[in-house]
């Protein structure tokens, strides 16, 4: 009996190969599973990181534990799950002739042979460290595990103040949130702004916005030349383009790559992406070999392209799927959207899908709206606002993409907009959704009901809007138009937009004062959010003007200057 | 020209009539729009009535004005949207073969006839006021207008400390939630359990245990049979089949029908609901008269039947409908899930597409699965669970509806269902949506994900779970089987199953302890939430047991008696 049992090995032990072992012993009972683990640690929390450097999560070993505290080491694996684990050991090379793959006890540095049925590769990603002078100074740190989690937390316990991160993105961004308010934050970023692979510039703006107020300094387009030591091996010191700084601590948060020696080596196929390529079953261009999680590249669900966008969520979802299919099952993997959420500060960021300019890299025909609005009923208390940009395929008017951010629950309708996304819906579709409505909770139109509907009336030709960074490019440009502002007075005290060109006639007030305003200069209409800006354009044209716009997002996400400077009315 | 200009009458100015009448304009700035109002106030949020009564909104114009403060009055719909408004203004009777509606000025009493080339009903609703002997007291309010809610928070401002509430369904207990710290509250429901027609019962128990916990006393099953006075014409007392109390005021929550005397009487078509009958362009059996609002049937987007679910949010969609296409377009209301959202206390409850017990009435081969998770990271602070219930088409795997309660984030996750819901997905599909994680939003694998691979662990045999009311009934029917508990000491000592057969064996100890367990009896397994449950099952399958079962939901869904007495390890 015992030689029949399928031999299922499992390479990698954080996130996809924890999960597919687990499946695997669910769906098989009677198979011999092993995962063999490079670190010490195992099945561990990765994305909780930030939050356990930032002191928000205690203890490491949270990050270990299932939701009941249950620490899911060697033991807790062996005995509940009946799974054989090996940490501190390295796989070394994948023989698929003979199906076994060479591993080294890193502590004894014993060297043997594991044989297998089915070989899953969880191999993950490890962190991009560039090759700048000085990155293997002491206190340069990339968050590749969880020693070196410990290592930057214990840092900061210890009295560094002076952090620079060098990348703008997600888990750079995450940090300075949880950093934010033990110590002063330097970013330095290459591309002009930050999540700069996650969001749409005008919407990165507000993001630097709020990093900006809360003490962050940001340099974009800006690149670290070199790193300097201290004379005895530690961190002193960051040159970039954009001028040096002093630093007690440097994270690199350059992004991460899959960990594909083992695949490469072993002759297994990499994709265009340089991730291990993989079927929707899963399986590598070897068909009893598997690979999930950090170390493989996906298929986005709208472009049908590759794509290398590693997550634990994709790692958990993918292990399941490999843990049926080494168990003789049949399951797939349609894809991903590229959705993210990060908190940055008091604004929550989210996007899924395609953003505009990846959309139009892509070659679509784009129709995009950006919609601020309350996240519920405006009288019930705590009602904060969210922004919506949604981006759709103009030609079949099926939706692309979203990205949504601000203080308001920007979680719910990102996870609403990953269920259309991946439900193929159009703007149409979305709009009719009977999506929850409780004071507490919503709008009677939730807010993505209104930007579908805001999409609607642009695609369809009735509203004429722009995006505000079209605006901002118009007047650089020093183009002729009239700007004119249709809030109220109280809203025009409290802040404006500092150019000579705005007008300021209140909505209520506009079917009077019309003819105030010139017949022949263009006339591009704005308010807080959009909606009267849309109104004041429906009157002006009832009233003859031929040239009337308004753009997106009004005040509340204009990304430019606002002059709020005292005013009385 | 002016006799060419195209008249759209619209009756009824609170929710699909304003609405109905912005977006004609917005599509025909030409038109003649008219809206006839019987009562004085205009566009106002009826589903804030209770926030207004609770005092958590804290002036009524709040609830008609927009998000900057502006109040929705008649000269606003004058001067902002060139919309004629008539309140104070009833309509008597509809002519529709020379196409006028007979209306009264209330204040002058002068009768007159409005001409139409389209005409929109939205009458509304009105509460049910059923007939009991002593219902017109005074002290005895319903909440049909914003004039009775005004009254309602001036009795409680005033000193009225005993409330009877007569209904427990979502207005009732929104009434409970927002009254609940001013006054001692005691709901009368007719039916077995609050929320009847909303909730599944063995969710509707975890809503009377967090009501009966805040002190509100409940009287389920029970009939108010009649409300006695205090000799004064006030009322003093509500005599119920559970007994009498007194009471200072009773506001009856007993639902809402739809307005439809003008309708009938103009031989429009009624449902088989009672409502008015009407297409999916919103149209009635006469194609010049739309309909929407509260006094229009639905169709159900699951079950294709007629419903009749009145909505603010439904209402307002309906809106945007009839203004297009009173307006020359051609635009569909395809339909309602029923979708609805309340907030009781620390609990917050939702629902979408068909509960369990309707799909079943309906004749569908149902599964369902009970879930509890915790809504984001459990190692981030302010995770809190939430109980998840899928109801699915056991044939077509096709979603059917989901129910979600607990103090964590079910508004995102219902959000999404109804997403799901309204795009025909799949258990399988709602398993692979690539749903946002980061530890301040989610967990790796979300509440969703996780319970949409519980039912499908069901639904293809491999996991054996059933509803915990299944249990309760053969612990009452004293059938014999085994309740194993296996979690951890530390869980067992603080809440446990005060039943003689619970067995309790930790999940780590199983296998080596499973040889404690008869064979030849029925085992069912639970744990917190069922997932050690599950595995417990898996477990012993693996070592022989042939008929082991869990309970779905665990100790954290259990919905009848707990000991929670202290107990020492």
């Amino acid at each position: 009996m015992e030689g029949k049992r399928k031999k299922i090995l499992i390479i990698g032990g954080v996130a996809a190969g924890p999960k597919a072992a687990a499946r695997a012993r669910r769906c098989d009972p009677g198979a011999e599973i092993t995962i063999v683990e490079e670190g010490s640690f195992l099945s561990y929390a990765g994305c909780g990181m930030p939050f356990y450097i930032g002191g928000m999560v205690e203890k490491h070993e949270e990050l270990m534990a299932t939701p009941v505290g249950v620490v899911r080491d060697a033991a807790f694996f062996r005995n509940v799950k009946d799974i054989n684990v090996l940490t501190g050991t390295r796989a070394e090379a994948i023989d698929r002739e003979n199906k076994t793959v060479r591993v080294t006890n890193l502590a004894t540095n014993e060297t043997y042979d594991l044989p297998y049925d089915k070989l899953v590769l969880a191999t993950g990603s490890k962190p991009v460290r560039p090759p700048i002078p000085g990155v293997d100074l002491a206190g340069v740190y990339t968050l590749g595990n969880l020693e070196e989690a410990r290592a930057v937390r214990r840092a900061v316990e210890q009295g560094a103040r002076r952090v620079v991160i060098i990348g703008g993105g997600l888990i750079g961004l995450e940090l300075a949130d949880t950093l934010g308010t033990k110590a002063g934050i330097t970013i330095v970023e290459m591309m002009d702004h930050v999540l700069p692979t996650l969001l749409d510039p005008e919407l990165s703006v507000l993001v630097e916005r709020v990093l900006r107020g809360k003490g962050v300094q940001l340099f974009l387009g800006s690149r670290v030349e070199r790193i300097e030591g201290d004379g005895n091996g530690a961190v002193a010191r960051v040159v970039t383009t954009a001028g040096s700084f002093d630093a007690d601590l440097v994270v690199v948060a350059a992004g991460v790559r899959p960990r594909v020696e083992l695949a490469r080596e072993a002759g297994l196929e990499l994709g265009e992406t340089g991730a291990i390529k993989v079927n929707e079953y899963l399986q590598t261009s070897d068909p009893d070999i598997y690979a999930g999680g950090d170390c493989v590249e996906n298929i986005h669900l709208i472009s049908g392209r590759p794509v290398y966008t590693p997550m634990g969520s994709v790692a958990n979802r993918h292990g399941r799927v490999i843990g049926d299919n080494v168990a003789g099952g049949r399951d797939t993997f349609p894809g991903v959207l590229g959705t993210a959420i990060l908190k940055v500060f008091e604004m929550n960021i989210g996007r899924t899908g395609l953003s505009e300019s990846e959309a139009r890299r892509l070659g679509y025909r784009v129709e995009s709206f950006i919609c601020p609005a309350p996240d519920r009923a405006h009288f019930y208390p705590g009602s904060k606002p969210v922004i919506i940009k949604l981006v759709a395929d103009a030609s079949t008017r099926k939706l692309l993409g979203a990205q949504i951010l601000g203080p308001g629950d920007v979680n719910k309708r990102l996870d609403v907009m990953v269920a259309a996304l991946s439900m193929g819906a159009t703007v149409e579709q979305l709009a009719t959704f009977d999506l929850a409505y409780a004071p507490p909770f919503s709008t009677a139109l939730d807010p993505l009901t209104h930007a579908a509907n805001c999409l609607r009336n642009k695609l369809d030709g009735r509203a004429r809007s722009i995006n505000p960074l079209e605006v901002k490019k118009r007047l650089a440009a020093g183009e002729d138009f009239v700007l004119l502002d249709v809030r109220t007075p109280a809203e025009f005290n409290e802040v404006r937009l500092p150019y000579p060109n705005v007008v300021f006639i209140p909505l209520g007030k506009l079917r009077e004062r019309a003819k105030e305003l010139p017949k022949d200069r263009e006339i591009i209409v704005f308010c807080k959010v959009s909606l009267r800006g849309w109104e004041a354009q429906t009157i002006l044209e009832s009233l003859g003007f031929t040239n009337v716009s308004f753009f997106e997002g009004g005040i509340a996400a204009w990304p430019f200057e606002l002059d709020t400077s005292p005013r009385r009315s």
